[in-house]
């Protein structure tokens, strides 16, 4: 996919051109990837002012001699375009490409990532320094891909953006009448009479219609993918072979990326987990959950594009890693399909806000550290696992519907636990049960769901918005043999975020035999718990009331006015079947349910054998990563004769993995 | 009052607006009103934008078919005036509309109540609207009051407000000269010495002087005044006999409600109690005081205007309301005087920000479900109870003094707990100490005090600031034979805000026979205690050291430095009597004090029994409600033989109420 | 030094501005002044309004009447200029002067201390006003000191204050290419190619350059300064003989006080601790270091220039001082080196928002409350202190480095903890180790520091910036035979806030036997301890990891990857010794390191005694004074026989000190 690249990408994003007047520094540079096993890196992120350091005049001489060099020493290059920073010069002159704030004001020249998504002159700018860059080294040999800008992200609330949005709003609705209906605006006396009268929300305007709330996220997305288009095409039209991707952000919100993933040839990422803190196995099955959903854009293997080698420097709290844990984290990525470990950065800045940042080689310039060693033992550890990891894919058969819409709605919602019904806290706790007993997961959204057939088992936690004829699709599905399993909060509202008239979960109430009643907030502090044959598990936060309609109940209220009420159900529909669970219910209380699930389904986990508590398996091609969350030495039992990839050593019986630590078995 | 209104009304705010290409869920509305025992509905609260769909062009035709299809049911019509929120073409058309705000930000369209309070413009349309509905409906039969806009807030800051407010303060102050004087502006060199000088106080300009924010407050609360004249007026010319009411909200701060409530026929206000978490006794007291107020305000029954059926949508956590819990808060309102029980809203809206807001009617379209059946109960409940309570008056033996200019002062004092001397929570525990009791309270302010002869005892908590000769009126009522208490933090400051010299309580040294020190302050964490003959009593947060001056010391501190001197004193002048509570007392200490007080003046209670911790009795006309707000059954004793007039059940001796059970015992 | 003036001032802020219709007052005044022993007042200190009261019309009448009256009581006056609030009619003629904030918003009218402190208009103000003020009491006997505006305070981001930063940078930085490369603008495109382009950091425009932060301090600072020289030019070219003084304020942080001292004759300052609450020791260590900050800025005695003879009024909550603690307090003052105990203020107003501050007089108005006897006590103890105390000196063997540049650096640092690296509190924490056992300390920042060989010991904790060559000086002290303490998170940047390259503490491993690895930041609630020979100490929130190069470890880390590792090291180093402690110790683990450094230095201490806790000495000049901060009596061994001036009480051996008690003890 990749051209030229024959195993894992192992380096970082690097700027030789804060270090121009230090030809000593950038020749150590070389000296010391090839020590540290680093293969490539990312040049050019933030370059623009030097590239283009008055209007209209270019230099490249210096980016040559960065890149030759590189070439020389042996290293990929990934070739950033510019566009997540302007010059000052720009800022002055053309005052368009400012971001206005949702206060309505335009912000000065500053920070980065803060440029109208929408400003012609800004758009017409990055093509031009785009291809101008494509033209300068499309054949350069160092040169393996494109990083498109960085970390798109934000919103603005410019005259051009309003009228864009509005133009959008006539693309999608074609009349006012139609926007008003879909909109609900007779409520509060919200209709429009002329499309001047729509203006995007802020707290300068509104932020009482959720209908709208929703459209305008879509638009910001739409409008960040055809920035992205815009430069995805400068380059491409120059350089067709060269693939491009764009670093994406854990948790991110502001922008479906499932539909951004659609512009660009292979998703990467920036993971910054927060070791060492309350609970680490919660924090790794976090990430691995980030890992699965970037791997499951394209269905394809990711790159891990940036992470740090040691602590960040823009968190409240700013921890080493404890020995073991950066071989640990790094390899939690290739388990879930990574093809590459990159850091920010590879050399600390003197100044900027990142000085502090972790990076390979720090203030003191030298190899003598822990932290560079760390970062030598990640990059031998890659070459030991090229062949039977690299580009190896993994086949869940199991696919969790997540879904950025879906999301949207459900955090601006006003009612239940009001902009705190934490929907991806709540799929990644779905997530973690599967993730601690070693089941691989694919995520799918609304939108991309053609086809569920391929899976044996379905999970759609708190589907509150069904868009694109979901319910069908889900109706299908259990019917012609597939397991399903849903929750409270679902079937509520259409793509319009208007609420179903009837019956509830909408088109589903077959499938699941159940209906829904009334959905309980409790207090904080106040509680409940979900009672079935095998256990007592706890329930916060959320209670819905279903009245069963055909289902089977398998665990009901143990208090409160409803108590004895059902709470978990099941219930056999066509050929297939579904669970519904009515309540917000704890890690442990998921745990037990899917335990089950998994044995009845018989779907298939990575080792045969009960792991201890914070030992988690994973499977990528035909090698399982046994990975050891905890800051004690345990005991495994391996279901047969292995190798340890990264040692070559030979593993069967019962094994001590040392705290922090790591095995890739292969049989 | 209401012409042709013969008993409780029972219904809310009805949107038919919303609704209007479903004719079929039209139908449907009559036929469930009928089963839920609603005879009443409010139209047309936020319709400007369908009834003057273009400047100038005015639509009634949907009105007209509504209000004829619920006269056809038998349902009566509250009808609104649209003003609490304008067409986006008006906003569009004439920006002198839109409210700006502290920032000196004008906003955009959105929301709701967010008008100028000045605009000509905008009065003058309200005018026309208002007298084009008059003329319409000013025979319709259905027609039985006007609902004036909708929860009248806010301010705004626009130039039209700043002259407005410079004007006020002429008509006030006569001349600059005097302003300096009484707002005190040498302090900081903040003399004026042209009008245009002066700008209502906001983070833009100034907020230190503490005059001047309680006159901005006056003032606004005068500006919503007149606002409502312009609204009432343009009806009733046309009207004369329909009553005029506006929705009032709980705990209401920006406005004085004894002010606005002089510009309406019948008081109505908006009940939303939070039921079911920390602590239902306190929340249930914290809503009585609300009711009481309410019809304090006009000393006439009030009607409850809003209420929810079953849970809100807009606070943090949006619980649903236990069984048994509607018709005890409903009965409630009505115990303390309403004479009507009406919901927001009838049907929940598809879309808009409040679509899961408690109905009456849900999503699913039926009645089939717990929220209805409760409501059907209420409108049962109501009907039983028509001819024994529904305009029935209540009849205190003591008064509280709670003012709105006090109020303000208070919260803007810069002393002792800063921004938190909680003179609202702190009546409130008085209060709650008699409403345990039985025991009725009316509720006064010091403009409309005019005699106080008629009350047995007078307690006025807090009376920071002393206006409209109030220190003269106590004076003479307890040496006329009254009662009253008084705490710490009074007669200090008169109407300017300006600090009295010499001795304090103002005027009052001599009723009360002690003078004040000094105030402490307490830390978080840190408490004293009053020490009297019949126990010990938890104090915290503020304590005043007073020296007795001929009053007879009661209770004195435990601990500090002001150990053993004076807490509570008793003192008798001329044919009454005074105590004097010098610090923040505990509400069991409250409850002590007032057990006393009551015995000694041998007040009426509702029932002569001992009440189990959270059964509480109201006395309304002939009748008692007794209302358990405890989740547990509870033995009550009764004084007499009574009916439930509820279930014509005889109840005599020890009986059992259930959990948040109600009774209305008649002899 | 201050004219005419032959003791200790007492007395405060005096307002008679806001009194001028009531002589009687006026006269009651200095009665009262007499009665509690007041012998200095400050006038005028926000007068502008009447002493201007419309642009070019000055009326000193009022205040020549003022000034006489209090000559003739024998009270002497410190005349303000009246540059910390402008009259309204400048405001609004005149929009220059008002202040624009960091959101681009220029303010309105109100408040105060919120001129632009740029605006050429309103510097000329002040220099007529200041001239005039000079010509009309130049030989005036009652005037014996300059009051300089009032708490110079805040920051402008108006075009004025722009263009001044750019010029400000153009002198500093000479090009814009060195700029570029100082701030190291490479970093996320932020290069600059015209001056016009800068903008001073604010949230509209950048906030992410720290050098550029670091500057904007400077220049703010700077700015004051050259407003400060303003004034003192302008009143001092008329009379010359007249000392400036300038009223600082505690942990103040927007200006380098250092600075700011070289432009005035005195410093004096604003101490406001908060009592009796949580910790009194601690706050009174805190108030002693402010103090002894104060005294250090120009290594002579200062002036305490406003306190409060109770509580204040704009804490969250205003609490009393317990009897004795305003003696404690004042002689807390007296005790590190000030000349005076003045208040603010004298006499309550009657409105503006400090109608609530403690005053000596109240509304009441009379001597005859508990507060006017408390001062009443200072007025006279300090006549007693007079012979013995009055302008003595105090002569520290030990210095810290306190340096507000390494403040402003540490506290934008983005690093371990961020934004809460606790800079001024560590500081605090040293000094506290050696105040409670009696040692006297000097404060010196990087610029003033040119010779520290009068120095037993040096200690710069968190010396992370480092400016002026102070590591060579630092070098040639212990070199010389000097004794220094560092820490972590020590010579890491330059004075442009760009990292050192090469091991750190830059210039200093030599000098301290270490070098620094990596630094470790704890999450709350995690810890890890100090172990020595003697014990062990609690550590948080920052761990450093550092490598011994010649330094004897003397304690090591407990627990986590690095235990065992050295966490406090000492080094023997030319003539001199340095220790280095790697991680944030609790107070305790200070308290015993520092006590061994006194043994070994054998440092001075005021009373060679062992103390009970929360009894502390100070020594200055002859005399030793004995402070209690404890609510209860403790007992003192004396170290020989005393006399306390305070009552003439001989005192030997075992003593009793009282609750808040206070010894002023000579042999």
């Amino acid at each position: 996919m990749i051209p030229r690249v024959t195993g894992f990408l192992h380096g970082g994003d690097y700027n030789p051109d804060q270090w121009l007047d230090r030809p000593d520094i950038l020749e150590k540079d070389i000296e010391l990837m090839h020590a540290a096993h680093v293969n490539c890196v990312s040049v050019g992120i933030f370059s623009w002012a030097l590239l283009e350091p008055e209007e209209g005049r270019y230099d490249f001489k210096w980016l040559d001699e960065v890149i030759d060099r590189l070439y020389k020493g042996g290293i990929y290059v990934i070739l950033a375009t510019p566009s997540g920073a302007r010059p000052a010069w720009m800022a002055q002159q053309h005052e368009e490409v400012l971001r206005v704030n949702g206060q309505h004001q335009r912000m000065h020249f500053g920070h980065r990532h803060n440029h109208c998504l929408t400003s012609p002159y800004y758009r017409e700018k990055v093509r031009q320094m785009n291809t101008a860059l494509a033209q300068r080294y499309a054949d350069h040999p160092a040169v393996i891909m494109w990083h498109l800008s960085n970390e798109y992200s934000g919103q603005c609330h410019c005259p051009l953006c309003q009228q864009a949005f509005r133009d959008w709003l006539k693309e999608k609705y074609g009349t006012l009448e139609n926007l008003n209906k879909k909109w609900w605006t007779t409520f509060w006396s919200h209709r429009y009479t002329d499309w001047a009268q729509v203006e995007a929300p802020s707290p300068m305007t509104d932020t009482s219609n959720l209908s709208m709330l929703v459209d305008w996220q879509r638009f910001t997305s739409w409008q960040c993918k055809t920035f992205i288009d815009n430069e995805r095409e400068s380059v491409q039209s120059v350089t067709p072979k060269l693939p491009c991707t764009a670093n994406l952000m854990e948790r991110f919100w502001d922008y479906d990326y499932f539909s951004l993933a659609e512009s660009m040839d292979i998703v990467s990422w920036d993971s910054y987990p927060e070791w060492h803190n309350a609970d680490n196995v919660a924090e790794a099955a976090d990430f691995a959950m980030n890992h699965d959903i970037m791997r499951s854009l394209k269905k394809q293997p990711f790159l891990l594009m940036e992470s740090t080698p040691s602590q960040v420097n823009w968190k409240p709290h700013n921890k080493l890693k404890r020995p073991g844990m950066h071989l640990l984290s790094s390899l939690q990525a290739v388990a879930h399909g990574s093809d590459s470990v990159q850091y920010f950065q590879w050399r600390k800045g003197r100044g900027g806000v990142e000085m502090f940042h972790g990076a390979v080689v720090g203030h003191d310039g030298t190899g003598d550290t822990r932290v560079f060693r760390d970062v030598t033992q990640v990059g031998m550890a890659l070459e030991k696992l090229q062949s039977a990891v690299w580009q190896k894919p993994i086949k869940p058969e199991v696919c969790i519907l997540f879904d950025w819409e879906n999301r949207w709605a459900i955090d601006f919602a006003q009612t239940g636990q009001m902009g705190n019904m934490r929907y991806f806290d709540t799929v990644n706790m779905h997530y973690r049960a599967l993730w601690e007993k070693g089941v691989s997961v694919d995520f799918c959204d609304m939108r991309a769901c053609t086809d569920l057939s391929g899976y044996k088992l379905v999970i759609a936690p708190m589907l509150f918005m069904l868009r694109n004829g979901m319910e069908d699709k889900l109706h299908a599905y259990v019917e012609n043999g597939g397991a399903l399993v849903m929750t409270y909060f679902s079937g509520v509202v259409d793509e319009y975020n208007l609420a179903y008239l009837g019956e509830t979960p909408h088109g589903l109430t077959d499938v699941l035999g159940i209906k829904t009643l009334e959905l309980d907030a409790l207090y904080p502090g106040q509680g409940n718990a979900l009672v079935t044959e095998n256990g007592r598990y706890e329930i916060g936060e959320l209670c819905e009331l279903i009245a069963p309609q055909g289902a089977k109940v398998l665990g009901t209220y143990e208090s409160d006015f409803y108590a004895g009420d059902a709470a978990f159900t099941h219930h056999a529909f066509g050929k297939g079947q579904s669970w519904y669970i009515a309540a917000k219910l704890s890690q442990e209380g998921l745990n037990a349910i899917y335990g089950d699930v998994i044995k009845q389904l018989n779907l298939a986990v990575a080792l045969q054998t009960k792991l201890p508590a914070g030992v988690v398996t994973t499977r990528r091609g035909e090698c399982i990563f046994v990975q050891n969350y905890t800051d004690q030495a345990q005991r495994v039992t391996l279901d047969g004769a292995y190798t340890n990839l990264l040692n070559d050593e030979a593993l069967q019986g019962t094994c001590t993995i040392a705290p922090f630590g790591v095995w890739v078995l292969k049989k």
